[in-house]
């Protein structure tokens, strides 16, 4: 049986789970308090962080869920993500609308391979 | 090529499907006809019952993405989920706000280790 | 370390990501003009030719969420997808309502075995 590998700072959710060379976790802006691109930069780099933590890399992201409170932001959202990501290697990609909680604007499921 | 392995009890969609260690299902109240703390302690039991009839355990969820049709339950969520997860062994989460069919006020979107 | 293949038509997202046997991917009907059935049937005919170009089948999809911006739109989902799905072999399925960017009416993210 293959181990789980749980990254874990409280005892509601994981931080990140990997399992069979796949990581997934969810990234939202650890100071909400900043508007959409300030939120939408912070994920992008607690992405990179992230990727670096679990030994992957942006070129094995494989899946990028993005949940926004409201659409007209991903013009901003666009323009930071392809300063971001990696051409050669992009993940795939769905950007969806919906009520997120707190003060969040952007909310993302990330998977990669580890 | 690895078996794919289908729990199906309709034609329309799997209740639940495994592939390569991994199974993922859909998780709505039996009884729809609950308040939110009803059906959101109804999935939960039923996530339960799931993971004894694949073979996994509560301890090997990997991730949940849970739909509500309205953030001002996610309090109430949070108090069952806090009783029922284990908090040595939690999976991802994430938690919106969508628009649910017919009276459903929460959808769970469940992946766990077998 | 196992082979990440992409299919990618643009540098912002790939088109199908295929890693340790799973492939995953994003359906929007490529003629947004269209109104909700015509959209949705795009979509399914779009799936199957996915399927085929990535080496798998119907009867190895694995799961599928379905994301329409009018939830009114689900009887019709359900008469196209009833005629498409392979009854037998059905994968997970969730269905709910959000927003959605442009003039698209559903957009489905599909995972499948290959």
């Amino acid at each position: 049986m293959e181990t789980i590998v749980r990254k874990t700072t409280c005892q509601r959710s994981a931080d990140v789970v990997i399992y069979r060379g796949e990581a997934r976790w969810v990234e939202v802006a650890n100071d909400p308090a900043a508007g959409f691109a300030g939120q939408a930069q912070q994920i992008l780099e607690q992405i990179d962080q992230t990727l670096v933590a679990i030994g992957s890399s942006k070129d094995r992201l494989l899946e990028i869920v993005i949940y926004v409170s409201d659409l007209k932001d991903v013009p901003t959202l666009n323009t930071l993500w392809d300063a971001w990501v990696d051409p050669n290697h992009p993940p795939t990609r769905a950007c969806v609308q919906v009520g997120l909680q707190n003060q969040l604007l952007a909310e993302l499921i990330i998977r990669a391979a580890v």
